[in-house]
């Protein structure tokens, strides 16, 4: 057998019929009729759609309980609780965190995932043990899964001396951008910690994505702050703001302004439409002409029980908070989930075009809108012209 | 071979392995290592958790376009002109009321539901065929699944001559409740449209279920209008309001007494968890002593491209719009999606005791949590000890 593979028979975005021809990684013709190259494998896509891959932009594969025991959620409801309440089980359950990882990435695969941006806890008690938990992952699995990591201080960065100097080693060791996590609401200093985390990307010239939970004034407040410095330092499409739930609650008065001051700084906005806050309005984004992305987030951690590391639910959960029904609007959220996420990461061969990485889906369905809607099982996912997951199970 | 049915080596919510014994359709012994009756069909349920079906008690059946090639959604964004657009749509497709009814109903099957409350459309257009249409799927599924019609004047009562009429000849003829719809957003006249739909329930005997899209203090205004008609009516424990978005909106001063005045007229709240309207606080309700119940709404159909007809999935959804994290809180809306709708439809004989009809699904899974997080699919459905779908397939 050649590396070469041919899948027969699916629609590209809901298109019409076609052969794929994947050789060396690349999708190299595309068009009907295709006969199989000699020792070629070959698939029979049953007139399935094509979509590119998922792009997971945020999640936190280093802090999840997949395939251990149940275990209840017990934390208080702020963020403050669960954070202490996630460092007692960390000292309890000991994971090993680079099985962890793979567990709940394969899941990701499994779905339809081939590319993730992960934020990686780092703390003045962990140190960088789930950084390299998650670098020894990322080097198994890189055949099948980009990930991205961020150096994430998930216990603040002002209020716990040490931690900028882990953050910074990290980064120095190989981390791809470094992150924050509400200057304000739990540093109590936001011109402190975001001086640290503008310094760091500025000194090793690395992007940034800070988690924003923050509402109202105060979250917007710091969207002002970021993007004054993303200006300053000239880091016009290398920033992203995470959650970013006070765009939900802005009025007209100040959401214009605020999208304004986005799009001039090229300034992400991951969204992964939560459930009980505030949800930035994705169309409004979107006309705009602001980036947006989105991932799952906390999955069946100290964090949250929920989570099936399954984009295109996403892509589901964003329509459905946002009231879309239109297929306009439902596509827009297949767009969020595949080329928005691979815009902000930067990934380079995304897509379906020939040329392209042959990263890709396979998925039973009439259109693009009914995915959505139905959320198949993932017939086939190909990862570089290798098929990594059949029928919703990954193979690797 | 009799119609003796005997699961084995499953797990009541979760419980400890039993095995259950089914003859004539009822519940008859549950316990460990029962020896199969000569004939009786032996199913083996690998420690699947085995829960009472589920009750999906807000339905549209009869609007759906289940099965039929995609249509994408074209509304405006208001209830009028949805009700204007469907009835457009309603002409042009000219549906088999009944074929759509069986459709989806197996659809519902095949997600473990065995009990539903359907709204059916009945205006002066269509006069009583959409009815007519789900009493004769009805009669044709009442084996398997049972269905609770209710009479609704989806284009208005009052704003709409001719539709006092009909709706009581559908109660008449065998409609189970009458419905209304925002008295006040739709119709214009609150008291006008709630002397109908109260002068029909007393005329019959029947229940009331209606539809509260209004929101804040109108919506609020109206559920007291109706509060008070149940009290002097003498309905209490009869009467429904579905949605009832205005209790998501209610601040503490006004939620309180609202419900005291649900609880002391036992008026049941039917929430479906929706995705970009304000959500009754479902926790806040039970815990005041509010009976909850919960549905699938419409289904890809006029009003919207989304559902499913899975209640596992409404769970999942009615607990992330909640923010519910703890096993305590997901368990409470297993128990919407259950017990809750039995209590509201009158369910005899629901449960999963000696003596209760056996109407169950067994799904793979850990715990009753991870049900409402992961929604397996539905390794086995049983209806009056028939096995209905299996896999995941509607095997009637």
């Amino acid at each position: 057998m050649s590396d070469d593979l041919l899948v027969k028979n699916v629609r590209p975005m809901a298109g019409a019929d076609v052969d794929i021809l994947v050789t060396g990684g690349i999708i190299r013709r595309l068009t009907r009729g295709i006969e199989a190259p000699a020792g070629a494998s070959v698939v029979d896509g049953q007139h399935g759609i094509v979509l590119p891959a998922f792009v997971d932009g945020h999640i936190h594969l280093d802090k999840t309980y997949w395939g251990l025991p149940w275990r209840p959620h017990e934390a208080g409801p702020t963020v403050r609780e669960r954070i202490e309440n996630e460092r007692r089980l960390r000292r309890l359950l000991d994971l090993k965190i680079d099985v962890q990882v793979e567990r709940l990435a394969r899941q990701a695969i499994s779905r339809g995932t081939l590319h993730i941006r992960n934020h990686v806890d780092i703390d003045t008690e962990i140190g960088l043990r789930n950084f390299q938990g998650v670098m020894a992952a990322r080097d198994r699995l890189k055949d099948a899964v980009s990930i991205q990591v961020v150096a994430f201080p998930q216990s603040g960065v002002v209020t716990r001396p040490g931690t900028a100097e882990l953050l910074d080693r990290a980064v120095k060791e190989g981390a791809h951008l470094i992150g924050g996590i509400d200057p304000a609401g739990l540093d109590q200093d936001p011109k402190g910690q975001l001086d640290i985390v503008f310094g760091i990307a500025g000194r090793y010239g690395v992007g940034i994505d800070i988690h924003l939970h923050d509402g109202g004034a105060l979250g917007a407040f710091q969207m002002r702050l970021i993007a004054e410095r993303t200006r300053a330092l000239g880091l016009a499409g290398k920033v992203s703001i995470s959650h970013a739930f006070c765009l939900g609650q802005l009025d007209e008065s100040e959401l214009g302004p605020m999208l304004d001051l986005l799009v001039d700084n090229r300034i992400a906005i991951m969204t992964h439409g939560p459930g009980d806050r505030p949800v930035p309005p994705l169309a409004r984004l979107r006309a705009a002409g602001v980036t947006v992305f989105s991932g799952s987030d906390a999955i069946r951690d100290a964090w949250t029980p929920f989570g099936t590391a399954d984009m295109l639910e996403r892509a589901m959960l964003l329509a459905w908070r946002n009231g879309f029904r239109t297929d306009e609007l439902l596509h827009a959220t297949l767009d969020v989930v595949t080329r928005g996420g691979a815009r902000v990461l930067g990934l380079e061969g995304y897509g379906l075009d020939v040329g392209c990485r042959a990263d890709f889906v396979v998925v039973s369905g009439e259109t693009l809108a009914e995915l959505v809607v139905a959320r198949p099982t993932r017939a086939w996912v190909i990862s570089g012209g290798r098929v990594v997951a059949r029928d919703g199970e990954c193979i690797l």
